[in-house]
Formats: structure tokens, sequence, C-alpha cells
């Protein structure tokens, strides 16, 4: 048997970019079950990308942002949600850390691909040292 | 002999973002020489991310881009490029499409990759059906 793409596989643009809407505004709302309940039981991190640190698995991934969100974190998207024509989906957003010092705020573009039940199966953050700049009090 | 990351095969953060600037600046200019001149011999294109159709190799991305150059394009910057911990670059833009009809503007983030050399590896486009707007002409 061939293991290949079906469209009944496609997870649809809008769950995906909901799935992101609702990753953005639980961390906002420090609802950590919500966020976790979006990963799929295997999902995997890599943030940022290109440092070693991969975090895999819920346990693990509770654990990531149980630390997130005592960090008091406050997202904004920059634009709109990408798409793609397949599972995965991307968007640009600016993350303050207030529980820093000095408080900071991070530039990222974070890329996430979905499993056929709309979970996510993987995030992937990208973000150099540079991107990370201090928080400008308004 | 194992191959391994080394820091001397890190490619400065300035580097992709300047590389990534330079993309956007050759595409708005019509430069075709200038865009494809990033590029290794060998990269690798995936736009959009979900297709089936993969550009790969000098004389297939030549091609790509001046189809793509005869649309007269006009990119622009959402946010800062984003960088990452190792050879990955990302950013958030929009391209504007006069030559289709209607002329449509699409909402794209590119993911590159590079090699140590500073040249492009690979350039990933994710958009969907959904991101693709007719143009309103201001």
């Amino acid at each position: 048997m061939q293991l290949q793409r079906t469209q009944t596989d496609l997870v649809a643009d809008a769950d995906k970019k909901a799935a992101m809407q609702a990753y953005i505004d639980g961390l906002n709302n420090g609802d950590l079950e919500a966020v976790v309940a979006l990963f799929a039981e295997d999902a995997r991190i890599e943030d940022p990308v290109g440092s070693t640190q991969i975090i895999e698995g819920r346990q693990a991934i509770r654990a990531f942002y149980q630390q997130s969100i005592s960090m008091d974190l406050k997202l904004r998207l920059v634009a709109p949600i990408r798409g793609s024509h397949g599972n995965e989906a991307a968007m640009a957003f600016e993350v303050e850390i207030h529980g820093m010092q000095p408080a900071t705020v991070i530039r990222v573009i974070d890329i996430m691909t979905f499993n056929a039940d709309g979970s996510i199966r993987t995030m992937q953050a990208y973000w150099s040292p540079e991107d990370a700049l201090p928080l400008q009090k308004s």
C-alpha cells in the first residue's frame, strides 16, 4: 500500500489559521491547557530554529509553555496568518516578554505543520539574537 | 569523517538578511541576473509550499524568475526580516502582481536556508489560495 496525501487529509486553510490564532490567544490569556491542547501527543517544537534544543511530546511541550507563560508574554500578529497548499501555515508576530529583565520584544516567524485531525504536528520559530530588542515603554 | 555544523559554517545574521533584501530589490527592479545570482547552483524552490511543483537548479530557477518578473511584481516587506540560530531566515511580505487579470496581491512568508558561502540553498513560500486577493487600486 502506498501512502499518499489525499484531499481528505488536507486541513482547511481556515482551520489552520484558527488554530494559530488560538495559540496566540491562549498564550496572551495565560491559558496553558488551551495552548497544550492544540498540539498532537507526539508534536515537536524547534524554538529557535538552529538551536540544538528540540522539545518533543506533550509533557515536554507543557513544561515549555508553562515556563513561557510564567514570563508574562504578550504576542501580537504583525500581518495576517499565511496558509499553504498543504498542511502548513506561517505567521509573523512580535512577542513582548515582560518577565525578562529588561523587558524584551522578539520579532518571530512561526511555521506550523498540522495533522489531518487539525492538531499541530510541528512548530518552528525563526528568530535570531539580533531579533530580540529591549522593549520600548510607551 | 563526520559532518557537523561548525561556527565557521554559520552565515552571519546580517548577511542572510542582506541577501533576502537583495532578493526583494532584485525582483522589484526586474533584475533577473541579480536574483538568480543569489541562489546556489543546486538550489531548490517550493512555491507554494504544499504544491507538487519543485524548482531545482539554476536553469529552472532562472526560468521561474524570468516568468515571475514578466508578471510585473512589486514586493513589500510587512515586517523586519527574521533570522534564526542557524543558517535559516524568514520574511513576511506582500507581492502585487500587476501582470495578472485582475491585478492581485498575495500575502506570503518565505523561509530561506543558506549555504556557508551565503548563497540560498532553499526557498519555501507559504501562501494559500485564500491569501491571494484582488489588488485594491488606491
